[in-house]
């Protein structure tokens, strides 16, 4: 026998999640959902993990801990997503694979359970890459996905805030997307994002979320990125992909990277948060509002969640 | 009075367009349809040089261009754009402005004569940047945009075509997007894109033109992009924003960015076009397939058309 080829220090899993960025505070946030959404944060981190630990690959880990927070009534996304102002609710989601740069991504889907798995399907079975609207609902029918009826997405408390509230809810209110940023144990890496988009959206809004180099994007020569906050920035900022091209092209530091485009982002009046994943070393979360629902574990770093900045 | 200040050369203004990437040939495209596409991309060129060369900017000049080849029937967008599976036409546009990157896009709009206007009044005039669907079309009724009948968009020609082949055109049928780059004389630069999809699209497929970042970029500080081609992978590419990106991070020359980015979009089995406009000097207008619809002109260059690489 050969001896074994000399080679760097294997690469470790690790994982990332966040349930959005926005102006919550201790103040007004309840003790009793504070630790809801801390639990639903764990269970993500749980679910991801299991896939990582066995060997799994990032793109699973990140649909796994995704499909969590949908079904996690704490967060725009999924079950508990806000509603348009239609009264309904719509679901954007995208998934993308660091190692073949290869995404899915649906936009404005109204029956699909978990929107993540959906967008995978887009990428793994058909030649497209985004579909949108009764069309992608449609196409959900040819999977064997769950279909739920629109109301099952509907959360008493998100009912309760649009009878009271409207198309007019308070700016802390929109920024709960969820998402998720693995790295494997082979070094690859992977992003997901999922979101109910803002409160009260008309005329077919689509935010950045389910749009890939805005609020979703992986590439293994980087990093991969998903962001939450003021959609509309993100998307002009091109965000996930600037920080990857900074770290890529530009060597920036992919810490440096984040701020620098968060930074841009709330030169415009925006505000948000990214979490990104490297090819190696610490997943970087970051955000410019007051708080962030987020968490981190890794194959040498048991799991941990924060809410506020001091956290 | 003071000496004038010391200035560099001023900037001078420039316009490029496409009618789309594709297989076209002499021997398939008759000499008839050569000309009408080539007096339309003169047409375009002048409707854009027009405002240019009376000191317009040059987000009013890529618009005004776009405009002209969405009447055009010759081309994939407006009227004459192809049908989707079932036998309708629905319009993706998009716009940016490069002095503050903001941006439009609408995707799926089935009745605005032209998308390319919808999708500068969704950046003027609402805080989104993406509309889709349905909403999109019930935005432009908020709007004095002209409304057509969605048939209006179906030209004799497209109605033989989906009668014949339904949803398995040549692969050449499927690159007809339009787009325009531009700089005016203050230097600053735009980008509009224009398509009817794929031919036989389904399921509510979005492909690159209407994605800012992926068919649509524009930014002061580095150049502007328009591509056409296999949108799934222009999109994967985030192409025009990663053009821009290697400009403005790395150095390179906006000649060799676009080269990169159509080496990997064909690294990956897509093939197609860009049309890139830098700060200063002169377009890219380059493509991986056998032709492209195209044309330039400037303040001090006559306008120029092409079809075929060897034009």
């Amino acid at each position: 026998m050969s001896a074994a080829p000399v080679t760097a220090a294997p690469t470790t899993w690790s994982l990332a999640v966040h349930g959005g960025a926005g102006g919550m505070s201790p103040a007004t946030l309840s003790a009793a959902a504070q630790a809801a959404a801390r639990a639903a944060l764990h269970t993500a981190l749980a679910a991801g993990a299991a896939i990582l630990r066995d060997g799994g690959g990032a793109i699973d880990a990140v649909a796994a801990a995704v499909a969590v927070l949908e079904d996690a009534p704490q967060f725009n996304a999924g079950h508990g997503a806000v509603f348009t102002a239609d009264g309904t609710v719509e679901l954007d989601a995208a998934i993308m694979d660091g190692r073949n740069r290869r995404a899915g991504a649906v936009a404005r889907v109204t029956r699909t359970r978990h929107p993540v798995d959906l967008a995978r399907a887009v990428m793994a079975r058909t030649p497209h890459v985004m579909l949108a609207g009764v069309g992608a609902d449609a196409f959900a029918l040819t999977t064997e996905l769950e279909q739920v009826a629109n109301d099952w997405f509907k959360t008493p408390e998100r009912r309760r805030q649009f009878a009271e509230g409207g198309a007019t809810f308070d700016r802390a209110m929109k920024y709960g997307t969820v998402g998720a940023v693995a790295r494997d144990n082979d070094g690859h890496v992977a992003a997901a994002t999922s979101t109910g988009g803002v409160t009260g959206k008309k005329w077919g809004r689509i935010g950045d979320s389910p749009i890939i180099g805005a609020g979703t994007y992986a590439d293994d020569r980087a990093c991969a990125v998903s962001a939450t906050g003021s959609g509309e920035d993100f998307l002009c900022a091109v965000a996930g992909h600037e920080v990857a091209a900074q770290v890529r092209l530009a060597g920036q530091s992919l810490t440096a990277a984040v701020r620098a485009v968060l930074d841009e982002v709330a030169a415009g009046g925006g505000a948000g948060g990214m979490i990104a994943m490297p090819r190696t070393g610490e997943p970087v979360l970051t955000f410019t509002t007051t708080a962030m629902y987020r968490g981190s574990v890794a194959a040498d770093t048991p799991a941990t969640v924060a809410i506020f900045a001091e956290d």
